[in-house]
């Protein structure tokens, strides 16, 4: 095989506790930054610049990100595949590695993205999903949290939920799905699906949805601040660890 | 209520992996040491011992561990439970405390205990089961596999699968289940039941299933090795990180 350039595909999970979230930056430890460092050893010290679909928040998990990078590398995919397990700690797993069209772009090639957030519903806090699901000892109001998610499906201006480290220029994005699952009596998780998703807009989707279950907020609290174009009462959003980046859906099923 | 002391059963449940096992050690941080200064704060600084019903190893977790203590205190049960799940850390969670009579021993009351051994079937060996989970990405043989399961119930002198560090008088136990569970494609687990256990006694039997299972040991050589009084030729035991102690029963369901 020839050492020109190809563009990979790179299919991953992670679990985000120990990780400053998914972006490079210094003196921190991020997902990107730990598969880049490994990455540029395979290419042989020359640098290696991923693009993930989503930007994980530090604490948030991903059961399937996606990203790409160009390389220059007489190994194959699969070579790629196996190297890149054997050297990533185990908090950072590759999934799958496969050769795409140049053009590809991880990001903009994306139709949409789906979110998961997890809750622990036992009294006593399970010690096996603190780091993966918000502990949440309360009662839920079933009904009064699906009158909250029936409001937020739709193509609007999230600039009500989104972090104040939030640097995009258009906050309209198209929430296609908004739902609440009960696994268990033990464990129930929010599903949020759309074509992007801003800084924080799930925690913050997810605070104001379990302030509505848990009886200190009534759903039309939702829809008006849905209405707005800053977070303002907004209250607190939901901490990252019941966060999971969980599908990243392409044209073809890619 | 008056302040004579009482015996309290107690249910726990802990995420072994930063502890140095259940038994109090000094300078480690054990679980038996952590639960026992937060009932010795709740009980004024009179110091309290507690019993175990299972001494889990270094790294071994437990879904439901039983131990017992004597208490001085006006709390009642309920109150002890809510005051140590808001002191303990969120690795070691007290599941249910109950005044038991003054005879109950956590240990010799106890008719049978189950542990369980779980796999990671994963390629890429799954990042949120990777503390909970031995990562074992090799076909198993299940007809070997229960071939060699067959071997192991019975009333026995079980030297041959206890560790070097096991220092009881009789090393006789009961073993009246070994099973192995397929959970999904991705999840399986072991399930031992006995009388009691001996020191190692789970990861040295999970140990030997598992290279009967990849065929690096033949079925009959788990007999032959039930055979001897040491622990000769036995292979290295399973990693502490898959091991749970899952279930401890007593007469009339307590």
């Amino acid at each position: 095989m020839s050492r020109s350039s190809r563009r990979i595909r790179i299919e991953l999970a992670y679990d985000g506790t120990d990780f400053a979230g998914w972006q490079v930056q210094p003196h921190e430890r991020t997902v990107q930054g730990v598969l880049e460092a490994t990455l540029t050893r395979l290419q042989g010290g020359e640098p290696v610049t991923l693009r993930g679909a989503g930007r994980t928040d530090a604490g948030a998990h991903a059961r399937c990100q996606v990203a790409d990078c160009a390389i220059r590398t007489r190994l194959t995919d699969d070579d790629l595949l196996y190297r890149t397990r054997r050297m990533l700690p185990d908090d950072v797993r590759v999934l799958d590695v496969r050769t795409v069209d140049a053009e590809f772009h991880s990001r903009r090639d994306a139709l949409n993205k789906t979110y998961r957030y997890y809750l622990d519903l036992t009294g006593h806090g399970d010690p096996f999903r603190r780091r993966f699901a918000l502990h949440h000892p309360w009662p839920i109001d079933r009904q009064a949290l699906q009158q909250g998610l029936a409001m937020l499906p739709g193509r609007r201006d999230w600039s009500a939920f989104a972090g104040a480290r939030c640097r995009v220029e258009s906050r309209v994005r198209d929430l296609t799905a908004a739902e609440y699952e009960q696994v268990s009596r033990d464990e129930a998780y929010f599903a949020f699906t759309a074509d992007g998703f801003l800084t924080h807009m799930v925690r913050n989707m997810v605070g104001q949805l379990l302030e509505v279950a848990r009886g200190r907020r009534s759903p039309p609290a939702i829809e008006r601040a849905l209405g707005r174009s800053d977070r303002r009462d907004g209250g607190p959003g939901a901490p990252a660890r019941g966060l999971h980046l969980w599908q990243v859906r392409y044209a073809g099923g890619r």
